[in-house]
């Protein structure tokens, strides 16, 4: 049984609370924030004891942490947990700052600590799946990806301020997921961008609406669509069309049921967002996390996959200012 | 160029009409109807000449009639034909009286002039289609067949009092279906029936909602969902199970344009009626005819067929009243 | 928390070993088992001990025993529970012969215990959906419901034998899914069948392909259609037709990636059987008995339900061999 | 009864000649192809005359004609028919060349004489039926509209040789569909291609596979993505996201029958290539030019919306070749 800290009781926290208890090899030792309202009563939910950062990286019974704070907090926590030599898992980002991702993953390597870094979509069994099959060959050689990524409503503007911008708040997940279905790393990136959705996120200095080219080294081209507000839900979906056809993998729905009226025939929406979307994903998410403590594999998103993405998406920023195409190294 | 003595203009006349017009082998030369008015206007749209069943009937000319007029002179015309020496396509049913069909067919039998009946669904891409894969093997033997046949809705009492009831008006064209698609014919006829849709239905002396499960030598049954309104539409389907898999034709939606909103995702409803659901079918039934006026083909759907589709039709009514299944020689 | 004496360690009992082990106020304490070394694995795997009958049901720590065990020790076992006050959980059916089910559930009512019957597709969040959907209006009156239920593959002989025949094991389900969705009991009851699937099923006395006909107060049909193979996995599904249109709920896919080729438009299958496409109805299922046992809810499927899905049953197996429809009082 | 002359008797010839026979309004007067057997034979066909260029502008009974030869000769027959006087259909494109585009149009102004340019997709009943949705406000005001249109297979390098370019030849259509559907002009355009099909493409000058991003004044975005392979048909999709929800447009399958089996269950695929897809859609536009020659409509699709959609076609070889974006006036 590995004994966690989780950092964070907020949304995200509370979804891993949930898969931290209910796995067999794992339980929440101590819980770790600033609202201490809510660390009592989770900890309380779960059988364990609110500690201070200190308490938690000291206490020798803690196997690993799970960071679920703010943003801004991750990469200290990462670099104090690695020092302490806990296994580490971290919500993604791992910093906003490329330099500070960079010394943060220099401390961990160090450390010689695990970090596996939260990007949750990996772990989707629609897209795992639809991965699976494209390197079983189903497809043939790629050519074009296509994923669309669309949150139901917009964030409030005070979120928008702190979210590093869109590229690096919501983007990054499908940059990420271009680079774990294709295995390859983008040599250039083009990024177009429009405020449609609320005029508040463009006073806020972001936009709502982006479109994203990525050329690969193997000439394969990924385009990426997103929205702050699809107006029906939750819309992640993805295609990869290759020299044999298409994989495609759509929304999951809340429901199968189909009202046929004399209006229409009305099927359910998506699923409404991230949190029942990728529920399971972040169970397989979290099994994951154990194999990598059980020293069964090695954590399938580094560090370097949390840096990269980042570099992506600071490619984007650049390339929306520039509107030229900005080529990596 | 055959010419066409078109007997009827309602309006499935007017479907007729339009796909002799535009067949290159056939033209309309004359249009015969009680109602006069109407008879003019037809025959003026299409440089056609109002006629007198005999005039027609002995105009040297007229290579074929296409009888579409009431249901109670199907009998009496296609014999008046026959005698004339003109080949007959003639709408569905021959007659509601079984015996009333026996004794045109014989006549028709005696002037050995060509026959087909119009069971429309026959010539349907979409049930065309399902019959050609189950041929094909696709799902090896048949095992069971399901087919849905509702209308969008309810017909007025009055054409219910004069339709023979919905067994021979309406499920006549599903057992011909089912004899069509299996290729045998049913040893034994279930049915059971409501009035759930329109109490002035009940009072008409029918019923308005169907089931009926017919035994074929094989094994094989079919079963039969039959109502007199869908509420969404023309709702025309067919599943075909056997013993490796399921065929399965569905629906033609009105178009392919889907809403997505905050409510639900929804798509078109079925096209609307027959008109609209079985134009092509019209259209390749003409087409069919036409190769039998040139002698390239014997007729798809003959007398026969009509007749045992009518006995497969009373055997439904004679189950519905006796609570018991009728065994058919 | 509640402890729970599991009988029976077979696939279904380890479906809700995990669902007893995952709740969080219930826990697995005896194991009950003739096959003794199953019932230790799944006692070691639980932290629960193993058991004899009388050990189990003399232990008073014991709250409630969930019966999973072989179809012909479930009255006996729900008599002595009731008897030694415990609550009781069942899986369906109570017994194959109704004289028997009715001795048992009498036993019950004078002991006063809660007793569940497990159908498990009440608990199904599709069929849920479109029950609370119906209720909500949704639909209108009720008019026509179809029930599809198939299974993937047949049984071996040996288990058809001892099945009680296809309309008690299999079928029942769908008799307590039509009583489920409409709320009336029906009035009537015709049934058909054949041996299409396995000529093997035949010789053990049986049929593997069935059509139902139930007719209801209200005037409502339903008609159950079912097959021992379908050849493309677990096919569930559920038609209500009302005045206002039809709610439809379909089948649950493997996944939803679709591979378009140059063949055709893949797309998964349904769910293979009834333990991926009930997961989460054996789930609910449990929640539901848990929210008896505090006394929350009364029980939603009680005996009475169980007996009268078998009194549907035992009325198909007469009209089977009738050919008649069968009245209930 | 309006005369036609039919310049060209290749494969989009032989579409219009089979839709200006059926209407009832035209009809073929005179058959114009370089390929004189060819000529000969639709001439026969339809009950036409061989001519010559001469001839048929000469032709004082001739009232209109339908330019479906080489795309080099467009230009010049635009020309020489506007300078005759007689109304002119004629596909796409007007030419490849800006300059020679636009120096045509001041010959047809002057002329003034009607021009319908041949954009098929414009008459679409999908794509029309969704821009009737939106224009009646269903989704709102756009916010993203993404343009899908993949060919089945790639054309033969000696034909990309001639075409244009990928952007000229085959994005054009998208490019006037996205300007179509929005009702605005774009301000800038960015393309992104690669050569991934067939290096045979690439060693005749061209790619085969493009992404473009169109901004419009509104600040809309149109994300456009072509291919000259789908592997499964012909791919036309139209998405229309706006701030109430999306307008998905799809695709037309070659029939509607459903095969499940123990691998998967498979729908038909995409209708193969523009002759089938866009079927109803050349019929519609022959009907709407017919209205124009009545003199009952003005063009929908004008020589201005053939030069547009040619100056975006040209920006988008401009952007591609600068990786920029390239605004327009």
């Amino acid at each position: 049984m590995f004994n966690i800290a989780l950092f964070g009781c907020g949304r995200i926290g509370k979804v891993h609370a949930v898969n931290i208890a209910a796995h067999p090899s794992t339980q929440i030792k101590a819980v770790i924030d600033p609202y201490h309202e809510g660390a009592v009563q989770l900890a309380n939910q779960y059988g364990a004891q609110v500690m201070s950062v200190d308490e938690a990286l000291s206490d020798k019974s803690i196997d690993a942490v799970c960071i679920c704070s703010a943003t801004d907090t991750h990469a200290d926590l990462i670099e104090r947990a690695a020092q302490a030599g806990k296994a580490i898992f971290c919500e993604k980002p791992i910093d906003l700052s490329l330099s500070r991702v960079q010394s943060c993953l220099e401390v961990v390597e160090k450390a010689g600590v695990k970090l596996l870094v939260g990007f949750n979509r990996r772990y989707d069994p629609q897209f795992r799946t639809l991965r699976e099959l494209f390197d079983s060959g189903a497809v043939g050689r790629a050519e074009t990806l296509v994923i669309t990524s669309r949150d139901p409503s917009p964030p409030p503007p005070d979120y928008v301020r702190v979210s590093g911008g869109i590229f690096r708040d919501m983007s990054i997940h499908d940059l990420d997921m271009a680079r774990y279905i294709l295995g390859e790393d983008p040599i250039s990136v083009s990024a177009h961008g429009a405020c449609m959705v609320d005029p508040a996120i463009g006073e806020a200095g972001d936009i709502d609406s982006a479109v994203i080219v990525l050329h690969f080294p193997s000439g394969v081209m990924a385009n990426i669509i997103n929205s702050r507000r699809s107006g029906y839900g939750y819309d992640q979906r993805v295609e990869l069309h290759g020299s044999k056809g298409m994989l495609k993998a759509g929304n999951v729905r809340e429901h199968l049921v189909e009202h046929w009226s004399d209006e229409h025939c009305a099927a359910a929406k998506p699923q409404n967002f991230f949190l029942e979307r990728y529920r399971e994903a972040y169970i397989d998410e979290w099994h994951h996390f154990v194999d990598v403590l059980e020293g069964k594999v090695e954590p399938q998103c580094t560090g370097v996959d949390g840096e990269l993405a980042l570099v992506l998406a600071d490619a984007c920023v650049e390339s929306l200012k520039s509107h030229q195409t900005v080529l990596l190294k």
